[in-house]
């Protein structure tokens, strides 16, 4: 089973390491960074960049295909080389999957309309553009396209992913094998639940998820 | 305020990312990821490398000093480079932290002695070699020394500083801008909850975590 990542321009990481820490860890399979162009591929913040091992035209049909957002995804939105290999990529995949506004790019492959799927919770409005039905749930699987919702919720979908594939106990394994017990110090990981001025400085600042400039 | 982040043959990705990904967006702040060599560095599974930008002797004095873990750590605790380094940066770091089994790097590099501190679940043992006390908590905090549990916990440790160094308002919105909400589907993420015979497979494989191999 191969599990393709693909990186572009300004992802965020931790939306293609969740799935890759999870995902990389079902038996008998094999997981692959893919980009435009193999080498070095920079983050959001500019800071960290990790390295594609295929070109995208060397890996069209992975079994399992995982598209990170970014906040710089406005741009990725109309870049025709990454999402011709979506849309082929998803043409003989079994499973399609986004973390965070990589839904976004599923939308604008034109993969989501009239489906449910998630994205960050700032961007869910924009999906509504593409035809698709938002939900606040943190991970949405509508056929085989499954959507995570922000940055870390990569981590829960590639666990929910692999009880799908694999079965409760290896899910189980994994989990343990990274110690995925969260006790996170706040309860102010949703918008339900923190703070209303913490929401709605992110709110000012939602440009910053759809548009030029990393979030806070 | 600078944050290294040091990378070494073999380390597991989601160890580096999620201090990365939470303290990597502290205002006014500047991560950067060293390594003996600058350039890519390969993960325990071999199919990733994240990039070093900065060589261990450029950045001798950071802020907040960040050891992953990785399942081939045993070479790494007789390197004397890295030790050398973590030393180095320890004499005039704020904090001094770690994730998984980073822990015993700094307990190799003689920091730990004497003080409570934790690592992934199947190395805690380990620790009492090097006169530390282990604890079962996932996030520890000892002056300024901060260990945290196995693998995905250090996005817990990146909040918990966060709300130490900036306030908890800064630590709350880093923990929503990254919507860190977490919902596992099981409740397998430690060893007191998960089932006895997914426990039992991951302690009979507990050399993958400390010797040659990579975890499951």
């Amino acid at each position: 089973m191969q599990i393709a990542i693909v990186l572009f321009d300004r992802f965020t990481a931790l939306d293609a390491i969740g799935p890759y820490e999870t995902l990389g860890r079902l038996p008998d399979s094999e997981v692959v960074f893919v980009a435009e162009e193999t080498g070095p591929v920079r983050t959001d913040n500019g800071r960290l960049a990790l390295v594609a091992d295929m070109r995208l035209t060397e890996a069209p049909h992975p079994d399992i295909v995982v598209v990170p957002g970014g906040p710089g995804q406005t741009p990725q939105m109309t870049n025709e080389a990454l999402l011709e290999w979506i849309r082929t990529a998803d043409a003989t995949s079994t499973w399609t999957t986004s973390v965070c506004t990589g839904s976004l790019l599923l939308a604008a492959a034109g993969l989501l309309e009239g489906r449910r799927a998630t994205s960050h919770w700032l961007a869910l409005d924009e999906l509504r553009k593409f035809g698709v039905e938002p939900t606040g749930e943190r991970v949405v699987v509508d056929g085989k396209y499954v959507t995570a919702a922000g940055v870390s919720s990569g981590i829960d979908m590639g666990l929910d992913l692999i009880g799908r594939t694999a079965g409760d106990f290896v899910a189980q394994a994994v989990q343990l094998g990274i110690e995925y017990d969260p006790q996170p110090p706040y309860d102010a990981g949703a918008p339900q639940k923190a703070p209303a001025d913490v929401v709605e400085l992110l709110r000012s600042r939602s440009r910053f998820i759809l548009g030029q400039e990393p979030t806070t």
